[in-house]
């Protein structure tokens, strides 16, 4: 997006500080509804969360980027609303993430989660699952508690089976030979887009807001979640260790076939060739495999035009907010979220 | 429960007779809520729930029991409705049961369910742990695409967290070196009594029954949660595998520790010692070693015991029944299922 420069600095400076308030809101709601509803369950969940260490000692806070909750109360700020309206909604999303986080790590057999074993590689299989769950679950008790209808609990259960759904769709396309880069996008739209779009669904009908804004929303925050993947993927490619937790070319090292990778293997060119035979070897990939590889897909082109989709995402996404004619204050906090998310270096 | 031997069997006929009748009922509406919203989790479930063998092709119909959803109907009989008024519930719970019947096996490694190779045992974990995710989900679906509010979803949230709580539990007893039988049925009460509980809980709030009936009906339902997890338990050591699908003494060979067998383990009895120093043993138990085991927990008084225990149970849940004056049809319904599903042979 072609934004000027300090108007950009400005954006940033805003989304940190947007994600900053909703870690600070929702924290304690998260680690109350944690800690008063599990007991079997709490050491796990808890350092899935960040407050224990794997040991049950208590441990640095919250480690998550609360993304969704940040995106669920500023769509309550553009619908005419205040943040806090939200609360629920916002715990609520979180949960269904940090849910589907724990059992994605498990499957995809993704080690490192926050700069930290992941909750299966720290705990064991069995851990992850029942935490897993029961973090879903208690994310229906946020609504539920707080008197929530149908309504938001009809649009909360719609996320996660679609996001099951791209998981095991991101799944299978680990075990195919070709997969086309429109395949892939629709994939993220269930697997990352469904959850953001519900956080902003959720946010709209929190703060009242009627159901063209409350789909329009969801559309925003659909493709906003296909822009923020995409950016995930550049991130597996390019990332430095330091700044993701994660390590360098960590897609490629387990043969991950993530946006830039798909359209370079699909280009046709002499790089998505030699790239085609790295990821046909058989055995681990060596650290010099990896960098040859994460430079082939910029060579053939993978990086480039994956950014371009990022931007064409995001585009979509700015213009189903548009078309809500959001509260001044919402907008420019959703804008800068979806700058943040899309644009960041973790 | 001293019951005449003509009255006995009345009851056990209307008892397979409401399984059956729940069977017919929900299996379409399980069948079309499956494939109507899954794809790429589709034969999983489908491989799950019966219909599809292990390759996706068409297997015979669903294998499930119904109990849940047949005390879902009674319950909703008892409070002067009809049950075809629960009947998004009776799916919902039948759903919910089906979730936790995946992550368990998975995490037990269970390698059988109804006759066949479990989820996991036959397709692999991932598929195991998203296809139970995806069961979980639907039943919320269940409910709010019937248009059910706050109330019904307050009580389908809590059952999973309970139950993944008695999960959890279940897993640190196999750790332990001491159970006690008390804490046992706590964790049964959990596992299995809280479901059944939002079972009748359910049907009492679809067929419009008020707060009381639906917590006494609550309870009724979770005493006969214990009560039925306890025969699984007696049937796990004298069962016979022709008729439960599951190998005899299998809870032996795997070191589980159920009612019976902690009793038998607490009893001060020379036959309680031989059998903790079976249980003590490393490695792999000869089938002489499971009948034995299974012969010390009888000599140990731990059948009688836990028959004793699960008999308390079911008259404690008798008695909440009583309580709510239960509509005739509806409690006659109601007990015959609380007998058959207390006085089972699989």
């Amino acid at each position: 997006m072609a934004v000027p420069a300090p108007a950009v600095k400005s954006l940033e400076r805003t989304g940190h500080r947007l994600l900053e308030q909703a870690r600070l809101r929702v924290q304690p709601q998260l680690r109350e509804r944690v800690e008063g509803r599990l007991t079997h369950n709490r050491a796990g969940a808890g350092y899935h969360l960040g407050w224990l260490d794997g040991h049950g000692r208590p441990a640095k806070a919250w480690t998550g980027k609360a993304v969704r909750p940040a995106l669920c109360f500023a769509a309550a700020e553009a619908a005419g609303g205040c943040a806090g309206e939200a609360l629920p909604e916002a715990v609520a999303v979180q949960l269904v993430h940090d849910f589907s986080v724990t059992h994605d790590d498990l499957i995809d057999e993704d080690r490192m989660r926050r700069h930290r074993p992941a909750l299966w590689a720290a705990l064991g299989m069995p851990t992850a699952v029942l935490c897993g769950d029961a973090l879903l679950s208690l994310a229906f008790t946020a609504l539920t508690d707080a008197g929530r209808g149908g309504r938001a609990l009809a649009r909360l259960a719609e996320a996660p089976v679609e996001m099951i759904e791209g998981e095991a769709l991101d799944v299978a396309f680990e075990r195919r030979e070709r997969v086309r880069p429109g395949e892939y996008t629709a994939m993220a739209a269930a697997k990352t887009g469904a959850l953001m779009g519900c956080a902003c669904a959720l946010g709209t009908v929190a703060a009242g807001g009627d159901e063209r804004r409350a789909r329009l929303m969801a559309a925003f925050g659909r493709h906003l979640g296909v822009a923020f993947q995409i950016t995930d993927d550049l991130l597996g490619i390019c990332g430095r260790q330091e700044v993701t937790g994660k390590p360098v070319g960590g897609d490629i090292a387990v043969r991950k076939k993530t946006l830039p990778i798909l359209i370079a293997l699909a280009s046709a060119t002499a790089e998505g060739e030699e790239l085609a035979g790295l990821y046909a070897h058989r055995g681990e990939l060596s650290p010099e495999q990896v960098a040859r590889a994460a430079h082939l897909v910029g060579q053939a082109g993978g990086v480039r035009a994956a950014r371009q989709e990022r931007d064409r995402e995001l585009k979509l996404a700015h213009a189903a907010l548009a078309e809500t004619a959001p509260a001044p204050a919402g907008r420019r906090n959703l804008l800068a979220l979806a700058h943040l998310l899309t644009h960041r270096n973790s």
